[in-house]
């Protein structure tokens, strides 16, 4: 297939049992599988349930690990464990044999796949022993636990009329058992899902939960195709758009669960590939996913080369401001003003010069003489200023001011003062801070690009944003610890896609610029109580923060979801952690409060839960991240 | 009064306010107060509510830290914040300038006592901005909190027919209003509680749930008292009780609130002293309450000498086991044997011989011939031991032997097999794993004393105990963490006092001895499901353990609440914790899992929640606390 160069897909065919595994391997790489999903346990070996320790005079439970070259164990194989195993019987003997025997399979599997794959089977809330014996591992792999996307007692349920009515509400979702599951098990990062699509299909709140969970593959069972006019197996237009949404999200494996002996197989296999790529999309930011970065502090650290060169290339962004910049410029000056009057532009933070090439457009395309002060503190940014000034913008009149915007005395007032001083969540790079310092220089009438910021927020849960936190957050480097051990109590900046949005986001703190209605000194100080609802059972471990900001009238940037600018790729949303995951239950009211808080050589927020919980107020006086004034 | 010198009993006046400072100090001190509680705030200095950063031209905002000497302030006054503040006010300007201001307050309250007192008051669930403001600094002193210990709208519900009946389920209790506090302050150890008595008494449990708070004064407002026939005020009997319950549990200080000009202050000040020293009982234990201890491991290390003694001087334990094996040698030597025929009684564990000493007494009160062999391991105890069998025992029949019991070969089998293996959680020192050893140089029909073990556990919440925990947890020194870092997953030996207990304990482990029913190898390894249930909403942070023994027949030990060896002092209870503190809802259930698990070296216990909420598995694989073999 010729697509086949665009997109990796790897589809493993699940067997009940295997017996000559060389054999099995061969027949599934011609139905173009990459490899067998087989139990551990081969049924020509009766096992003797044996004490610990093992006992030597016992013989061998399975077929030895020289079948297969290592590499081929790896790569062919999907160990599968406690097939038929209730960990937690109520029966003692039972519950006994099944732990012992389980912890035989999986050291087993560990030593054969090594940081391959094991796999195994959820199927019930009551899970507390299975979630200790198997759950709990740190494996040198990956342990896959099959979790079906609805209950199968919910197919059941439809036929029979006497409960068809409620019994979505009487039904566990199998999300419930993974949830169980995984809270035993500590979050445990080497234990995913593989998730199992049925023939129904779930509501779409219930999929889109799915996506905060580390799903690692996606099983599918034969019984879910349906066959087209050409006797082909095809999925429908629902299965379809799960399969693409959970491809996007987890760029996941597949398994199919398929008969071995069907001879269309490949059919099977062949879809499930075309279909990916038929509907794969290429993603410019693709690398970046859910990778926590910290938030820049471009007031305390001067901004590198690369960081300056990264933000200039936004496709979009500047062009924005050059549309502000002209649209400011012919409101201000008269028609006839224009060849005559110079409309002073102050570009407050010049970076490596962007907006003062956005300014300098703006005059030309409209005509309007400018005077364009450019102020900027970093003197690495300083170097390449001079060179265009020099050079580029020898006959425009530009003239350059080396120091903090906060401290500059300008030899004239500004008409327009421009500045891109905002970060992910609106005010957290302190541009509140900076514009109330600058706007003396403005004019009374003059304006301010951007003249409004808005924060916005969200409850979310992401297992790969909770995983990373948590790492850092453990990390055994005493040095890290000592430095600053409140990972939890820190934003983070990062491009959510393993994240499920528990409510829409709703706004948070308003900046307007230039500040003239509030007291002297500005109040920068802000407190709010924001609340939310959650639409299922669901985990949340955090908040997604955005922004929007009105550039001038109707020219506005957004980060916001629903208003996202097209194109704009300068800011990945931000990630605001709560120490401990939140349990939510359907119809759960979340309340949150959100402080920001100014000291005099520091500002930072703070953030509590009052609803469904109480928490400890996060980032109390900045000890996880102040950001530095 | 002659009485005064049993227990220190101290008393602070509240006062709404001190004019000057000084003569107040002297007029409650005539009344018999060691202090003033007084507002930090005095009326005769206006305020300006000025904005960070203070600026120095507005005036001083209260009287001058010069009046009184720092001891004083230390000792002679409680500093009062925050009266008339509403720090959660919905309207903007009056919460920004009440957090303000007691903030000033607070800074300047600190400045004046020092690691002594402040105080304010809490009257809300709606106090996240209260919390975050005072509740989350840590202090050098203490901030008490005052809290009613009944609502007072059930007062004034309690007079209106309308909502007289459901006034007790309407009504929120002022424990959810410093649960919401403490939560968001996160356990801050340097806050604690001033529980205000009031005229209403709370049910017996809702008193019960405040002992495993961190109360530290009881406030008494003159409108409980009661004035007796002589014209004296006195407290109802119900009060009476609750303030020795706190007495006894906290050793909390007192604050009286009365009008200060009322001629008959002393009278109210001594009837609380009389009242306390009146029903205080003197406890031997004094000293040891809710610190934590970490449980002896007997068989990894060997006890030292200090040990030994304190267990020897145990009043009571050493007559129950020469009961017991009086009663053992009386059933099992028939009358006419005695003179003649000798009995084996093993020993294993003789530490310093009290339990040599036990089966010597046992033989002469019965008049039946014994051989003792006692056995250890411990070589220092051996010392000890020989010097017994050539001075105090020569004319007795004993044999040492110097070994550990499970790799001992006896010369003949026994009839008795003594021990004392028992830890506070039963078989927590691993006498399964001895007895089993031991067990096969017992006759077949022969005794165990002691021949069953139970261990018990209820769930609980204790704030010192917790605190305690928390600190390790937290400590800083990164050598520490290393080693073992995980310090709530371990179990500690506590004398609980401050402790709420949720529900009553229930039976976990049952060991018999000799074990002949099971298995051989015998099985060891347990795993048992307990459930409870929350009579209040209430705050869990762990588990109190419990054991008792059957010695022989109906001679048994015990340490469980409710079947309590009078005067046994050998063992406190267990404190088992959870990661976290669990919120309970009155009537919720209750379910924890617990492991007993047995690997070739160690022992270890494993436990988890999973209802109302499902917790990690707390000490998987021992990580937190091996019991080593």
């Amino acid at each position: 297939m010729a697509m086949d160069q665009k997109v990796n897909i790897s589809v493993s065919l699940y067997l009940d049992t295997a017996g000559n595994l060389s054999k099995e391997i061969d027949s599934a790489s011609k139905a173009n599988c990459s490899s067998v999903t087989v139990p551990i346990v081969h049924w020509n070996y009766n096992r003797e349930f044996v004490r610990e320790p093992l006992r030597s005079k016992h013989g061998p439970f399975t077929r030895s690990d020289l079948l297969l070259s290592s590499t081929q164990w790896l790569n062919r194989v999907i160990c599968r464990i406690g097939d038929n195993l209730d960990l937690d019987s109520p029966v003692d003997h039972i519950q006994r044999q099944a732990e012992r025997t389980i912890r035989q399979e999986m050291s087993f599997a560990e030593h054969l796949v090594q940081n391959g794959y094991l796999y195994t089977k959820l199927s019930s809330t009551n899970c507390a022993n299975f979630a200790r014996t198997v759950g709990c591992t740190m494996f040198k792999g990956t342990l896959l636990v099959e979790v079906p996307i609805t209950n199968p007692k919910l197919t059941q349920y439809g036929w029979r009329r006497d409960v068809a009515e409620d019994a979505d509400a009487t039904v566990e979702s199998p999300w419930c058992w993974w949830n169980t599951f995984r809270c035993h098990a500590d979050y445990n990062p080497t234990v995913k899902v593989a998730l199992e699509l049925t023939a129904d299909v779930p509501k779409q709140e219930e999929i889109f939960r799915w996506l905060g969970e580390p799903v690692d593959a996606i099983v599918l069972p034969a019984n879910i195709f349906l066959t087209n006019a050409k006797n082909y197996p095809v999925l429908s237009k629902a299965h379809q758009s799960m399969l693409n949404l959970f491809y996007r999200t987890f760029s996941c494996h597949f398994i199919l669960k398929a008969n071995p002996s069907d001879g269309h197989l490949a059919h099977y296999v062949d879809y499930i590939k075309y279909t990916i790529q038929h509907n794969y999309v290429k993603n410019p930011l693709h690398g970046y996913e859910d990778l926590l970065q910290i938030p820049l502090q471009p007031l305390y650290d001067n901004l590198d080369s690369f960081t300056y060169e990264v933000f200039e290339k936004d496709p979009v962004k500047y062009i924005y401001y050059q549309n502000a910049i002209e649209q400011a410029l012919l409101d201000r000056v008269p028609e006839a003003d224009r060849a005559t009057a110079t409309t002073i532009i102050m570009v407050v933070g010049g970076g490596r010069g962007p907006l003062v090439r956005a300014a300098l457009n703006a005059s030309q395309t409209t005509n309007c003489k400018v005077k364009v002060y450019v102020i900027e503190k970093n003197p690495n940014a300083i170097v390449t200023l001079t060179a265009h000034i020099n050079e580029l913008w020898r006959d425009r009149n530009v003239e350059l001011i080396s120091t903090d915007m906060r401290e500059f005395n300008p030899p004239e007032k500004a008409d327009i003062l421009v500045s891109e001083l905002l970060g992910s969540f609106g005010d957290n790079e302190l541009s509140p801070e900076c514009l109330d310092g600058a706007q003396k220089h403005l004019k009374d009438s003059g304006i301010s690009i951007p003249c409004k910021s808005t924060s916005y927020i969200n409850p979310c849960f992401g297992s790969k944003v909770f995983n990373q936190v948590r790492l850092l957050e453990r990390s055994p480097h005493w040095k890290d610890r000592v430095i600053s051990s409140r990972h939890m109590e820190q934003a983070y900046v990062a491009y959510q896609k393993n994240a499920y949005h528990i409510d829409n986001p709703q706004p948070l703190f308003e900046f307007v610029h230039p500040n003239r209605e509030s007291d002297d000194p500005i109040d920068n100080n802000r407190y709010k109580t924001v609340r939310f609802r959650a639409a299922l059972d669901c985990v949340m471990n955090g908040f997604t923060g955005y922004f929007d900001t009105v550039l001038y009238k109707d020219i506005t940037l957004s980060i916001h979801p629903f208003t996202h600018t097209k194109g704009l790729a300068s800011w990945f949303s931000m990630f605001i952690p709560l120490t401990d995951p939140v349990q939510l239950r359907k119809g759960d009211e979340i309340t949150v409060h959100f402080w920001r808080c100014v000291a005099s050589h520091k500002v930072w927020y703070e953030w509590s839960l009052s609803a469904p919980v109480v928490t400890h107020v996060h980032n109390i006086d900045g000890r996880g991240q102040p950001i530095w004034q």
